[in-house]
């Protein structure tokens, strides 16, 4: 009998935004994995971190981020080689994800490998969209409202063209971004109604009107562009 | 001392996709509120009901679903007069909501008009859009992609026209307009790639390609248009 990939989302950051499956999941865990991105602490171990039992055996992957993809390949290939031989050996492997695994999540580099072979089982979590929209008091969308999650990565161009084509609009991945994507909202006449959100739900997170946003955005921060809470009266 | 509202996402239906926040909120709550839709019995209640103290009161909203919107409306300015009630008298109040409050979640319309007055905090929930995706085993969206939530009831040429600008989407509301919807996945050629989910991670989940849906769709139906898992690798 060979084991179960169960692929964890756990939520936007604090521990007690985790679902009852998935922290039912880890509890019991033999076998967990994470990756580790950039050589810093694993955030996904860090949110769970008081449920993965003493005892358990951890497979880290270290992924670098960098523009080039063949090292991060690398690191989800040889990851995959080592789930791929405790599911074979009959252990279950509980993978931990930030947010949710199959949104902007890493699991599914190893989805994409295993799930041929393997049972795969995904747990979904608490995105960071709706972790921010919560945090700002901010609703997202109503009715029949469109809702257009964008990358800060995009180029300058098509990041314009699709924020001026949207309804409510989120752009995620800011971090070294933010100059180019705060002098697009400007030149949209946006800037009044856009939130900056640093990592929500954390001790040390942060929200603000955009025109107060710090100049250095880490990698896990959104900014927001929707209509307010007037509408829904 | 007024009391303060939790507007508590319950996630896409599974009583465990419930967060631990939530799940804690509701088991000490003294009054829980929630709607129910077109008389028919709370989706929101029954997600939670092992959750929920006996002797908790609870304020049920009626909600017609209706065009006209005005019975709605009067719905929810009951059902918030009767929750400021509440929380004048010093009284916490949750509110219990499918999915994510902030996320075409109904709990907007009771923020629209309590937040003001009251202390409203909101705990994010796993939405149907990432719970679909993990059922179905889609990733949504990574790296610098694009993603899309359109509402089903949209008219036929704005829902062309944004799917065709679109890269992963998501539609939302299918119900009674999966015949409209079909159609234009059809006449774009998507037909292949279009997978249906209908009440995601319920006992009586339905899951399968889009040109075996059923001919009548629930209102709680989704149609996912991703890349498959082909591109992770």
């Amino acid at each position: 009998m060979t084991g179960v990939l169960y692929g964890v989302g756990l939520g936007p950051g604090a521990s007690d935004l985790i679902t009852l499956r998935a922290a039912r999941l880890i509890e019991n865990a033999a076998v967990v994995a994470y990756p580790a991105l950039a050589g810093a602490d694993s955030f996904a171990r860090a949110i769970a971190a008081d449920l993965i039992p003493h005892g358990a055996r951890e497979i880290v992957m270290d992924v670098p981020m960098t523009t080039d993809r063949a090292p991060a390949q690398a690191a989800y290939d040889a990851g995959a080689a080592e789930i791929a031989a405790a599911l074979d050996a009959g252990e279950d492997v509980v993978c931990l994800c930030e947010g949710d695994p199959f949104f902007y999540g890493s699991f599914m580099y190893l989805f994409a490998r295993l799930s041929a072979r393997f049972k795969v089982e995904v747990v979904p979590g608490v995105t960071s969209v709706t972790a921010c929209a919560a945090r700002a008091g901010l609703p997202l969308a109503a009715r029949n409202e469109r809702l257009t999650v964008l990358p800060g990565p995009l180029p300058e161009d098509e990041l314009r063209s699709r924020i001026e084509g949207a309804e409510s609009v989120v752009i995620m991945k800011v971090g070294r971004h933010l100059a180019k994507i705060r002098a697009i909202i400007d030149a949209l006449g946006h800037t009044e109604a856009a939130v900056y959100v640093e990592r929500a739900t954390l001790a040390d997170e942060v929200v603000c009107p955009l025109a107060q946003a710090p100049e250095k955005a880490p990698y896990f921060s959104m900014i927001l562009l929707t209509k307010g809470t007037d509408p829904w009266l």
